[in-house]
């Protein structure tokens, strides 16, 4: 009797997250029956080497995605949302990529889409997006919502070296055997692209959103860094600003009393900043099978007996490719006399002023360490290569973006 | 046109948040009828000195409450969920002594009641227990509720005695003239019984709740903490232990790395641990007529698209008055030898654990600090009280609770 009743869940893929979902509807069984007044079973699970989706689609009232990537992700969730079910899905590649046409597809059947999972694992910054904030006009977000780099770079904060920190997360198995999709940046900027899609309702695909990662960073930015105060992590930024929405995922320096300042290790992060509300932040363990799997609960709990606002179709802010920042600048100069006047001059030509400057070492050693107030990141790059071409620079310099206190 | 399909809005209390709401209703306007279809208007303002509620109510799809009190504020939200209206408050009082009675009108009306404006401002705990962590069996909740005293320990930790720093929250206005309501304890005691009441679905009332305030606290605690790496808070904390479910405000000693210890100033925050979520943290500003309003307005607008969940009638969880807790213990004691033995006796005889201890100072001046591992509350108070009543002891022992890393 009650099995007639229990709502048929089809669950697709069998990994991390799909197995702790699978654990957790069976653990969670009384609570689920007593939110939503009726039971949820799986009907079937699609694996990579067992199952038939069209099989498991017609009996099931409510599909599970938890296989990632496009394809044939994006078949199976279009599919199911036009048969009329809703879908909960922590595939952020797939959102990021195909959002427009999953939340038109879910529109047009009158289904639930929901996404929790796909940002920053249990911390519930969709929902808040969409629901608590939805009154208000979100000015800024900044983000740390890849785990594997903020437990890097916690790491190189200890004195480790980028390489030992990443074979230690891939030792706990925060990093996968290749990091290249956390550690470039890639996987924070397809979610900073959806939280931006959500909070400005401008679509963002990966290819507007312009990211630089954490394998170039060397420990001695971090120590410098240090002694100006200021803390190193992985942030997405999406903001309105004058000339539209800049969506960017980079290294950035965080003074110590910002919200983001204190999240270390594997945790995700979010802040959003609003006239209305100030600022508000929400934080939490950004992935993990267990955490994941209960924001894909969540949202099928939600699913079941709350109706969800979509998206509205997506307006057009322009996508802007240039943005204020503050800088750090880092730069390995033969010790001679002048070399500080020659670089302020090129920066000075540039509109870039000087915030404040350590001067280190001798001989072969010297170095300019320098935080430049804030400036079109454009003509920093251009001061940058300028600088770059000198006689008396040793190596690249290298620029790091800073968040100060008073944001511009 | 417009006119007749907007949403009539009753609006009950018209002091900073009221105020604050009215304006950002009108701003809003535009993404109001984007978000709702429909756009929404007062239909009239109930104040101490003009209009009538009776009036108000028929003219109103939907009462919006910011008078707060217990009365009149009570039979006016009775009644307009009798009617059939859905309604949205702030007023942590009425749901704290009269939650079940609201609950259960609008569960039987089948409208909805919704109140996230009541607990922590613009920071959306209310939401995310009742929905994101729907299926979650939550564990524990840690929260910084009340941002007056929250202010003040942020200035005393810089120095100011306790009167200094009240007189600058009275001059900012984060204090009231009175200020008992807040740094009694009472307040945040209140809003505890409320995200107590939704996480553990058992009804607490105030009375239920054991508070302390933080009128008691000397300079020299903080400095102390200080040494042994703690910082003080305010904390609220809800939990479900073995013997059933302990709700509680008293000031704490947190270590570094707590989420809670770097929010300083007026700020709220709450962290919500559970087995499979881990821990997640949400915080911003925890009043503010404008952030405040924006927490209606959010309600407001859910109240109008998305049907709400009414919390489950209460279970019967049994409250418990007694908890386990780690303690720092400051003792002004006579400079003579032995002292730290004989207290050290009384301590082990009544179960409690020495985890380290300061000796400061020389003859009037000699105290001894200390941080006792977790035991029950009683028996830590049933140890003081014998140690007090000590020959060498020169004032009476202060004990603060410490939350350690290790939470038991």
């Amino acid at each position: 009797m009650d099995k007639e009743q229990a709502v048929a869940v089809g669950l697709l893929g069998f990994g991390t997250v799909g197995a702790a979902f699978a654990a957790l509807l069976e653990e969670r069984a009384e609570a689920i029956v007593a939110l939503t007044g009726r039971g949820a079973a799986l009907s079937g699970v699609l694996t990579s080497s067992s199952g038939d989706f069209a099989e498991i689609l017609g009996r099931s009232d409510v599909v599970v995605e938890l296989m990632g990537g496009i394809e044939p992700a994006r078949q199976y969730v279009l599919a199911a949302l036009q048969a009329g079910r809703h879908v909960v899905t922590a595939n952020k590649q797939l959102l990021c990529e195909c959002g427009e046409e999953l939340f038109d597809a879910a529109r047009e059947s009158g289904v639930q889409l929901r996404f929790e999972a796909a940002v920053a694992g249990a911390v519930p910054v969709i929902r808040v997006l969409q629901e608590s904030l939805a009154g208000v006009a979100v000015a800024r977000i900044h983000g740390i919502v890849n785990g594997t780099t903020n437990f890097i770079l916690s790491e190189m904060e200890r004195g480790s070296t980028y390489e030992q920190a990443l074979t230690l997360a891939q030792s706990r198995g925060y990093a996968e055997a290749d990091p290249s999709e956390d550690v470039s940046g890639r996987d924070a900027a397809a979610k900073m692209a959806i939280l931006a899609r959500l909070a400005f309702g401008t679509s963002v695909r990966l290819e507007d959103v312009r990211y630089e990662g954490i394998e170039h960073l060397q420990n001695d930015d971090l120590q410098y860094a240090h002694e100006l105060g200021l803390g190193l992590k992985l942030i997405g930024t999406a903001e309105r600003t004058r000339a539209g929405l800049s969506v960017c995922v980079h290294p950035a320096f965080l003074y110590a009393g910002h919200p983001l300042a204190s999240v270390s290790g594997a945790f995700n992060a979010v802040t959003i900043a609003s006239n209305a509300i100030t600022e508000i932040t929400l934080s939490g363990p950004g992935a993990g099978g267990r955490q994941t799997a209960s924001a894909v609960l969540a949202d099928l709990l939600s699913a079941l007996s709350l109706p969800a606002r979509a998206p509205a179709p997506a307006q057009s802010l322009p996508l802007v490719q240039d943005a204020l920042s503050a800088f750090y600048l880092h730069m390995e100069v033969a010790d001679r006399p002048g070399v500080l006047g020659v670089v302020a001059g090129v920066l000075g030509r540039h509109g870039a002023s000087i915030k404040s400057v350590l001067q280190r070492g001798m001989g072969d050693n010297a170095r300019l360490v320098m935080v430049i107030h804030p400036l079109a990141e454009s003509k920093l790059r251009e001061a940058v290569a300028q600088i770059a071409a000198l006689d008396f620079m040793r190596s690249t310099p290298r620029a790091i973006r800073v968040i100060e206190e008073e944001a511009s």
